[in-house]
């Protein structure tokens, strides 16, 4: 197969993980006889630097005319302490998600057997985990209205669903929770918000087309709990834009693999894979970063598009990796650490 | 010293919890020579049962004539699977916070030494964890204007805050770091949201006021995740409504101690002291409920009355039992479990 694949490297050790995931799908596709044409393109501050604004019309162009995207990191520390910068990264990326229509964001939370004591939970508590949250990602608080009135002392945010949205977004939930163990969870607060009760009227809705699946219904603030305590009880979640930042945040370090979680956002027919890790500014340019996560997500992309084994060939050169101790610093337990070119040498040395 | 104290007992475990903190809360009384009168009033859904409504005007009447009120649980499975019941327990929560100006919720999170083993987290991670969130209990999303358009088809919920809400809840941060370690975190989504934009803006003007203080800010996703791996790193934590009731619960069961976590909400005059748990109605009527965090949360009632001895002979009373093993089952850990009631009664023999 021949893929164009847009390559939105971003900011901070962005470039450096994205480098690592192109050379091991290049290996991919050399093994497997697929042709990739990288098409990179500026995101982030790198973008507002460059032209002024984060999510430029020439990026959005290339991403739209290519069959995936690569994603890096985006953020950068100047802009976080100013509540009045008119330009932001994260702009870029709402922006982004809104223009590609990428409405389902995908995040397992899975753990790694040789990884399980970075974990801070006990050992008992978190080994078999394996949960996906799908959270809804261009809806809700982030997209209503919002401002300023009575000059500027006092804000607001609209939260806004339509049925239409949670249906799309409880689709492709049921239909995950189908190929794996049958069990959904829908995460609202519909004892206080009426979005929340639209989410859980449409989902009790369409239970009857999935009568396989065993649905429950859990508020945000017991989600919060439960997966601290018990984490391998769920399996597929699916919630609304906000409470999904929220909790796969809180998800993804509970596996005590948090620098290895990979994630994908999907609608259209164009998916955007990424790390879940940030931009990692202090770490920028020192060849330190992990890029197992990115490597991960360029699984992702591949098992998207219906190629098992790709993504599968790459799975398995991770745990080698990790099995063998071709790791970066973070995960290097005062043993050998790697830098991060060198465990994408090795990981695309090893598919 | 006299008081009068409304007691809310409400629904499932409340009433069994709240006899054993009013038994202890009369032990104080006695041995410190104050007075206090009890108004019992209906609420929750056992007041929706008795007068069609879950925070009646009665019980309004009796709470503003107190000095305190003491509240055990509320919340019936009956309504939680049903997004169209017109009356729910949770509206009579959310209209006492608001006829009350209970505008600040006080959660503290710490540890018992002799409890650290039941807690999700390994040892190091939790030892020493003593922080407290106050959240924002009156404004933002639970209390804006929400609804549907569309014939049903769009639901909206607003979330809207204004600086001088965000101001007194600061205010009240501010003077509790200056009491404690003098380290405050704010908690928002600024890279997102316009009304966590004003709640910065805000507390940065405000620091000036406080230059002993420390301020952080950091991301509601970024605390989620910091409060799993770091629990101990944080002091004050002030934050808004969806975001504190989110956080304020997943903290608490990092303890490991969540069936002892009292909290407090306060505003006017008249502070509302109350365990954090829920009704558990599984375990209604069999005297098997922890009543500690209600009686805790007297405890704290007495000490929100500037009477400190009361409040540490509470503690006091509640350490040495759980040193002892006086403990209802969820403590006992295989050894002899004791009634409510029990427990109840050695703490207050014991104080
Ligand atoms: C950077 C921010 C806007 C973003 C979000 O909240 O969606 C990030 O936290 C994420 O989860 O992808
Ligand atoms: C019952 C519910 C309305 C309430 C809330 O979300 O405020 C509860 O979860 C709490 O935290 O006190």
């Amino acid at each position: 197969m021949k893929f164009n694949i847009a390559l939105l490297a971003g900011d901070g050790i962005g470039p450096e993980v994205i480098e690592q995931a192109v050379k091991v799908s290049d290996a991919i596709a050399k093994k497997f006889g697929h042709e990739i044409t990288w098409k990179p393109a500026l995101t982030g501050a790198a973008a507002i630097d460059a032209v002024g604004e984060p999510y430029p019309d020439e990026t959005h162009e290339i991403c739209k005319s290519s069959d995936a995207v690569l994603f890096g990191a985006i953020g950068h520390p100047r802009f976080d302490n100013d509540p009045s910068a008119k330009v932001r990264p994260e702009q870029g990326l709402l922006k982004m998600r809104k223009a590609l229509g990428l409405f389902a964001n995908v995040r397992p939370t899975f753990t790694f057997p040789s990884l399980l004591e970075k974990s801070p939970l006990k050992r008992e508590r978190i080994e078999g985990t394996d949960l996906v949250f799908l959270r809804e990602l261009t809806g809700g608080i982030y997209f209503g209205e919002k401002g300023r009135r009575d000059g500027g002392e006092t804000a607001f945010d609209n939260c806004v669903y339509t049925r239409a949205e949670v249906q799309r977004l409880a689709k492709k939930g049921f239909e995950l929770a189908m190929t794996r163990s049958k069990k959904l969870c829908c995460v609202d607060k519909a004892n206080v918000l009426e979005t929340s009760r639209l989410w859980r009227e449409t989902v009790q809705a369409m239970e009857k087309d999935y009568p396989e699946v065993t649905v429950s219904y859990e508020f945000v603030d017991a989600v919060a709990m439960r997966l601290v305590q018990w984490p391998n009880s769920y399996d597929v979640l699916i919630t609304e834009n906000l409470f999904g930042d929220i909790l796969t945040d809180e998800a993804s370090v509970i596996s005590g693999s948090m620098g290895l979680m990979p994630s994908a956002s999907l609608g259209s027919d164009i998916g955007l894979f990424e790390p879940i890790h940030g931009s990692y500014p202090q770490a920028t340019g020192k060849n330190i970063a992990n890029p197992m996560a990115t490597v991960l997500s360029a699984a992702m992309m591949f098992e998207n598009f219906g190629l098992q084994e790709e993504g599968k060939a790459i799975r398995e050169a991770v745990n080698s990796a990790l099995e063998q101790g071709i790791v970066t610093e973070d995960l290097a337990d005062g043993g050998k650490a790697y830098g991060t070119k060198e465990v994408g040498n090795w990981l695309a040395a090893n598919v």
